[in-house]
Order: C-alpha cells, then structure tokens, then sequence
C-alpha cells in the first residue's frame, strides 16, 4: 500500500488539524488500521496571496520541491491543505504522476453530502487572493457570495493572519461575524475556503448554519483515497 | 536550515498532535516563522508492546525504513512521538548519524521545569513494555511509583487502545482514575510516559497535581533543536 502524501505547512497548524481529521475520521480499532502518510511541511513556502496579489515571491519552486520530496517517500497521492495553493494546481499537476486531491472538490463532495443542491447560493470565504482566482467559482461552476473589499481587510485576512501566528481564539469573532453575514445574505452554506478559518471557527460556538470545513472535507477524500488503495493492494 | 524529522504513527493522533504542540508553542507571528518539519507517520509498524512482550514481530524494521526516509527527506534530527519505540533508541541511534531527541530527556526537562525536585517520587504510566524495559527508571536514575499489574491490565492499556481506536474521550475516566491513584501513593508529579495518555487525559477536566504531557515536552525539544539549528544557519 503507498503512502499518502500531504503537502502541509500552509500554515502548520491546518496541517496538523488535518492528520488530526485523516486520523480521527477513519475506521480503526488499532494504529495498524489508519492510513500511511507522509506529511510534508515546509512553512518557508512563500506567501500564497503576496505572491499573486502583490507581486511577491513565486511559491512553485517550493511547491515542487515538497512534492518531489513526497514521491521520493513512495506515495501514492497528494493532499494540499491550502486552498490557496490550489492557484498552482495545474502547474502542480503537470510536473508529477502522481494524483493531487483537489480542496475544491473536496467541498463539493461536502456540499453534497449536506444537501446543498447546485441551484443554492453559498457563501465562500477564503483569501483574497483564492476569491481573486475565482479558484471555487470556476470549478464548482456557480456563483458565490463573497465578503466586501471592506470585511477582507477588515475581518478575514487579519484573522487568518492570527491563526499563523497562533492566536487562534482571537479569529473565532473576526469570522464568525462574517459567516453570519453571508448567510444572513441568503447562503444556503458557508464555505470556509482557507485552511486556517475552521480552525478559527471551531474556536468558539458552533454556527446555526451548514459550513463547509474544507481541512475536514479533504481528509475525507484522502481517506477515500487510502482505503480504495488499500483495496487495491489487497 | 534542515528540516525537523518526526518518526510518527505511533500512534497517530500522537503524531498530529505533536504537530499541533511544536506549532503552538513555537513563537510566530506568520508561516514562515515556524518549523520546517517532515512527519513520517507509519501506523503499520507492528505494536511494539506485543513485539516486547509477547514475542510478536520486530517494529525495528519499519523504524529503520521511516529514519532512512526522514534521512532521504533532508532532515537534520529525529524526534519519535512514542515512548514505547524508544525500548528501540540505541539500534535506531547506531543506525544513523541524524541525532535522535530522546523523549525521556524531554520528560526529565518539563519535571526541571515544573519544579520536581530530583529526590522526589513520581508517578509514571505507561505501556507495560515501557514499564518492563524501565526506560524511565533507568534513564531518570530514579526510582518512579507505577500502576498494579491489575490496574494495567484492567486501565491502563484498555485506554491507550481506545485512544487508538479514535475512542478518545472514553479513555479519560480510566487513566485520570491510574493518575489519582500514583498521587495518592506519594508521586509529586505523574509522567504521562506513552503518548496516547495525555490525549485521553485532556479529554476530560485537568487534573489537580504536575503531570507530564510527553507529546508537548518532546515537541519543546524539538523546537529548542531547531532554534538552535536556525540560528546557526544564519
């Protein structure tokens, strides 16, 4: 059975949540039943939004070395819990054999799964540069509601900016307050499109209202990966 | 700088919540400021209870298999989430020049830390394995108080196994129930030696005497090495 790989550190306490989710979310009666992995995680990747909204340093050198790092471990498949990251997706994909998972479909699944039908408005928060790509709008192919400029200066990017340095209790208001915004909007769900805002989010009182945790949502893909492959090994 | 090597999956959620650990406790302010790290998290390497104990298969093998991993991956030392696997410590220091974090030197710092005098008695729970190896005793020099063989049988490693079975809060009850007893019997601090046992204990309210969450002292020692390994990288 190959091992799966995760290509982590962005940030480095989403990654850790999500082996927390692949761990606790499969069916195990002892460690032998849970799924190999190798989690990569290399936080000196540059930053995601700099790079494409400010003319920041390129992050795809990093990126590649991560998944190079990760075939040279033997693994089967990759998970990358960044949304933002999934920008270089297809450069990503291009230049490795192996399957890269991807967040947004993973989100759909969830959407799915919640009974959100495609004809619903949802919600999507993210950084600004995952809403600037139109990252979830192309591939779900239907239109989100976003925050204003306003509330992503104000409110989401300063609290994902707390999760990285820590502070993960101080972003639970920051985002909730937006959530409640979209839905008040009329969002059938709420799309929590950064790795690092359901970490914020599970911070605090859960929300009257169907989110998408996109760290989770991941996790259940790989495990669905992982047990196909284990499957197959068989 | 070289990246941090983490040989895990023993258990798993032992592995993610060192993640979790080394992240939390390392001072930062954005993703770049964190620990490079690489997670080799291998759940198939066979149980090194049963491998001590009861003559089942040898885990050294698999751990040698996840060195020569991290060793592939760049890393620059070795911290092992498992305090069983560490009956293994001298034929996994031989077999690589990588140095390996040794958890009981981590366990011995938050002791220095807490304030536990070096006359004192403590209290250590563990896997029968790492009861029977006396890893703590012998590397400690001193004498610890442990559970009954009954209380072993009957708390102790039912609970570890439920922390593997993702049954973490069922895990609580038994264990804080071994813990007030070590603390009753005169241990001024209880060692929580295997690294599922501080999962279940924080399932349920903190207990009222020092104990030792061997999965957060190892993560500080990882990140005093890599500190110390930036600064000398600059």
């Amino acid at each position: 059975m190959r091992m799966l790989g995760v290509l982590g550190g962005m940030g480095p306490l989403a990654s850790a949540e999500f082996m927390r989710a692949l761990t606790l979310e499969t069916p195990a009666e002892r460690d032998q039943d849970h799924i190999p992995t190798v989690l990569w995680s290399d936080p000196r990747v540059p930053d995601r939004t700099a790079a494409r909204n400010h003319g920041g340093p390129d992050p795809l050198p990093f990126l590649l070395r991560g998944i190079r790092g990760l075939e040279a471990a033997g693994c089967g498949a990759i998970a990358i819990p960044c949304n933002t990251a999934h920008g270089w997706f297809e450069a990503m994909q291009a230049a490795t054999t192996l399957p890269i998972l991807h967040i947004v479909d993973a989100a759909a699944e969830d959407l799915r799964a919640q009974g959100v039908t495609p004809g619903s408005h949802i919600g999507l928060m993210g950084t600004t540069a995952t809403l600037a790509m139109r990252l979830y709008q192309e591939r779900l192919g239907i239109e989100c509601i976003t925050p204003s400029d306003a509330m992503m200066q104000s409110h989401v990017m300063p609290a994902v900016g707390l999760v990285k340095a820590n502070r993960v209790a101080e972003a639970y208001a920051p985002l909730a307050e937006v959530a409640r915004n979209l839905h008040a909007q009329g969002a059938a769900a709420v799309v929590l499109g950064c790795t690092e805002i359901p970490l914020g989010i599970a911070a605090g009182p859960a929300l009257p209202f169907p989110v998408v945790d996109t760290v989770a949502a991941l996790a259940r893909s790989a495990i669905a990966w992982a047990l196909a492959e284990r499957a197959s090994a068989v």
